[in-house]
């Protein structure tokens, strides 16, 4: 396969969405120095060649290590990317020389995605590279202006997590508006600061996240295939919407699959577009492949007002509102489906890293804790990113669940002509995420802590969300009327699903199961809880649901809050349920 | 006219879009209170109801000031707004009750836009309001998992604003996990921190800079219609998109007005919606009424392949790329002519603090700075949001050129309807702006530097674009021919429009202008300089340029620099008409 060097920026904005090129590789140094050269304006500057040496080929099947990563850079040198430097992933990863190339998806895409041209004064900045020249051309206001001079942040030493720990032995780290420019005869000097950070920058984010995602990325998903990418983007609420405009036309009548039930937000982004949302059955698995098939092999398009869905959007674990995780074999037979039927799949995977602990109940002694990263990231489920051969997921990360929500702050990864198209639209409705929030995270999650150190963190994190389930087991277990409701302990996510068995309610059959619902919810306010009413979260609103149930979350209250309010939705269900 | 108190929250959510209601005034400090009552989880509370005595009446007429608003935050106490707490501008704005209402746009309004429900998980909050109560509803993280202790920052004392005062003797302004909580005892406790800042939050940005925002808009542009409330953006190009998406329908065939030479990314955005754009001729201060009048009342939808336009979007201030600023009589023609013809306008004003001191000429003494504040604002040219009165302007603002681009936070400005259409859609496609911007401008701005300190800073700003701006007039009229290159000496904003007159080029009539454009901007590549060719800005591509223009910032290069880049552009206009 081409190899090809610093061209890429430049190539890229004029590529046509039409060709069909077998993807190029670029070596993943390209977009670093060891040299010292940083005596230009680096405002706008692009990828500099590498002095290093070449990365050698490695077999696609092979698995990143963080080892690998570690070596990478060191070879690479020290990472050069000034004011709204153009980056991409293909810098950062490992060649992928034996993957086969993402399918194409043309035929899937929007009238407006397709339409997209690129933004004309971001497509100028590649006369940036010319030695010696003065822009006179982009609006970016001079860094003399901005009133920051630096920006500290005090957080914790790995592995000492706890708010006590960090608040007595944490660590103080510090940004500085001209830390590169200052540090630039060191080898180990910043490859950020607050000039770059807080100006314009391109709409993938800076290059400085945008390797720490990719290397994140490729060390646990490494997709099968070879010309993925990422961009980063303002969280996955707004990655979603740009993701819908990229696949639905109102025109094309066109419709999607979801969960049956599913995330609220999900289906009230769909709703103004025009898009039928059809929910597939579940179990506490998630979405039952066989009903996917079903549904798309018996689809008739005028009974059901909509042409056949084109798109999946999906959360695999801890499916919110269900908590429900996907096994690693019901993932590859729900692509297998998507295969069959030419179906583009979303993954929305906010709660990847909050698979936790297997549930061993009240009195059996728990399961031993990962011993190692290596372990911890082999407990996890793939992500259908990592099974997806064709190219056909769009994967959504996010910190939210992870760091902090208001970072505002995540990334999709894709292949090369989805991410293209992404980009070609966050130019033109955001921008990409908060100079703040990328400089913030990048000194946290990569320049401080590493990804070892946030692979300690989110271990950490595991531990820490299973003994708030377990909290939240124990309460049920012991304030919950068993005949009546029922559940299956959560493997991953913030959620908890609780069924009410309704057939067992005296009104049974006398009143809907959404009236008995709506008592419940109204008794429960009155005791002092909120739940998430079930019905919120029907895909299809317009049907009677089958079943109820109700949302509680373990991500919040204390544990003495939390085994309160399920004792006191307990006493609400047996009132209405006259026990 | 009626006032209601804490109910607003709960009873807009609910409120139809085709209800002609009477707007109803909140009493502006139904948000604060004096008690220490927080004691209980913060997690999600609404409005408080206040202890302080209801604020007087002002007339309609009456500017607000800055001790109008010092005084206001007095009497209504610490400003009390927990996690995700609902908030809206009526509460921190001076009660209007002899103003008009807005009109409603109901029939300008796009078909996405009109069916975008309330988000039912975001409805839920005002249950959260009840006393006692325990959620496990929303899946909002628990704050003792975000990993930052505390943030700093070292940040200029007005009016000491330069890089070395603030290196030497700025302020160090911390910002701690738990302040609120912690500080709760004292009156001048804090009222932000990160555990609310980093959590999720409300789609119009957090309280504390929706009153920052409020304040200041109060202050500057004190709009003459009633109902008119602000929401936080993700930045102007964000907030754009979604005023576009609020307004077009492809369906329709619509269509929209703006400058003839007009903001590339404005146009980027509205193309691929399927908008088609129409240019409305310009002199030195931009928009011609009379020609946006018979642009409108010659329309043929035939002709011109789609429906009349209903929607003007302009740059009033230091218009990118022409530099022009409407004088308040012409903002007042063109108000005119939208009432006549039915038009919304969006009003982009990112350069409105660029306004700068009147050129005098090299060699002329410089016009006195203003002296005071007050004078200050008097020397603006009024937004047309403080013409409207009509409620028919949604007006953007941004921190990007006055604060620094990378945080991605500005807001809108607009009639109640426009902004609770506006927050629907934030709330899916955004989630509003980063709670690390919103934290550290609140520090900024608000806590820190109050309204008094910030416009210090814009006043110093005022006085550096100035100069800026000067030098660049000074190597303009050193090294460019007079008789080529003609230009305005620009009173707002960041960009300087230089027409090169092609009549008197020697292959004139024989070349297209483009032709000879493509030629001098490749000589000012090869000279080492970057500016922007005018064609990129044209409204209507496919028309054929009638003058020849280039665009340059003096907001970015050092003085050296921009005059060195002045010599080569005008070394390359010299060349290609060969004297």
């Amino acid at each position: 396969m081409k190899r090809v060097g610093s061209q890429t920026s430049v190539r890229h904005l004029g590529r046509s969405l039409q060709q069909r090129q077998v993807p190029v590789r670029c070596v993943s140094h390209q977009f670093h120095t060891k040299s010292n050269d940083l005596s230009k304006e680096a405002i706008g500057t692009a990828a500099k060649l590498p002095d290093a040496e070449p990365i050698p080929t490695k077999h696609a099947k092979h698995t990143t290590t963080l080892k690998d990563i570690i070596e990478r850079r060191k070879k690479a040198g020290k990472l050069v990317a000034g004011t709204a430097a153009y980056s991409d992933s293909d810098m950062f990863k490992a060649p992928s020389v034996d993957k086969p190339a993402a399918k194409r998806w043309d035929h899937h895409l929007s009238k407006e995605s397709i339409s997209r041209q690129p933004c004309t004064l971001k497509a100028a900045a590649k006369y940036l590279k010319t030695p010696g020249l003065i822009s006179l051309g982009g609006g970016l206001p001079s860094p003399e202006h901005f009133p920051f001079d630096s920006i500290s942040m005090k957080i914790p030493s790995p592995p000492h997590f706890s708010e006590t720990e960090t608040s007595t032995m944490g660590q103080s780290v510090r940004l500085g508006k001209y830390d590169v420019r200052d540090q630039a005869g060191r080898p180990d000097g910043a490859a950020y600061d607050l000039s770059i950070a807080l100006n314009y920058g391109q709409a993938t984010g800076g290059a400085q996240m945008m390797r720490f995602v990719t290397e994140h990325t490729e060390l646990v998903c490494d997709p099968p295939y070879a010309d993925w990418r990422c961009c980063l983007t303002v969280g996955s609420t707004g990655a979603l919407e740009q993701a819908y405009r990229m696949f639905f036309d109102r025109e094309r009548g066109d419709s999607m699959l979801t969960e049956e039930y599913s995330f609220a937000t999900a289906l009230e982004t769909a709703h103004p577009l025009g898009v039928k949302v059809v929910g597939v059955r579940m179990d506490e698995q998630g979405l039952l492949p066989e009903s996917m098939d079903q549904i798309l092999s018996e689809w008739d398009e005028s009974a059901r007002g909509a042409r056949k869905p084109h798109v999946l959007y999906t959360v695999p674990s801890g499916q919110n509102p269900t908590g429900a995780t996907m096994s690693e074999k019901r993932r590859k037979d729900v692509y297998a489906v998507a295969q069959k039927h030419d179906i583009y799949i979303i993954e929305d995977e906010p709660y990847y890293f909050l698979q936790m602990q297997p549930y061993t109940g009240q009195d059996t002694p728990p399961v031993p804790s990962p011993a190692s990263m290596e372990k911890f990231l082999d407990t996890l489920v793939p992500s259908l990113l990592s099974l997806d051969v064709d190219g056909r997921v769009l994967r959504m990360d996010s910190f939210s669940k992870v760091v902090v929500p208001g970072s505002r702050l995540g990334w999709v990864t894709a292949s090369e002509q989805i991410i293209e198209r992404y980009i070609r639209h966050s130019e033109v409705c955001n921008q990409g995420p908060s100079g703040f929030s990328q400089a913030i995270l990048y000194k946290l999650l990569d320049e401080t802590w590493g990804h070892a150190g946030y692979i300690e963190w989110l271990m950490n994190l595991r531990l820490e969300y299973t003994k708030r389930r377990d909290v939240m087991l124990a309460a049920c277990e012991k304030y919950l009327p068993r005949d009546i409701v029922s559940w299956t302990p959560p493997a991953a996510g913030m959620f908890h699903w609780l069924k009410v068995n309704h057939e067992l309610h005296p009104d049974a059959g006398k009143r809907s199961i959404l009236d008995i619902e709506v008592e419940i919810f109204k008794s429960c306010i009155e005791k002092g809880v909120l739940v998430g009413r079930g019905s919120w979260f029907r895909a299809e609103h317009n049907e009677e649901p089958r079943d109820m149930f109700f949302r509680a979350t373990y991500a919040a209250a204390s544990p003495d809050n939390m085994t309160e309010a399920i004792r006191r939705f307990g006493e609400a269900v047996e009132e209405s349920f006259r026990v």
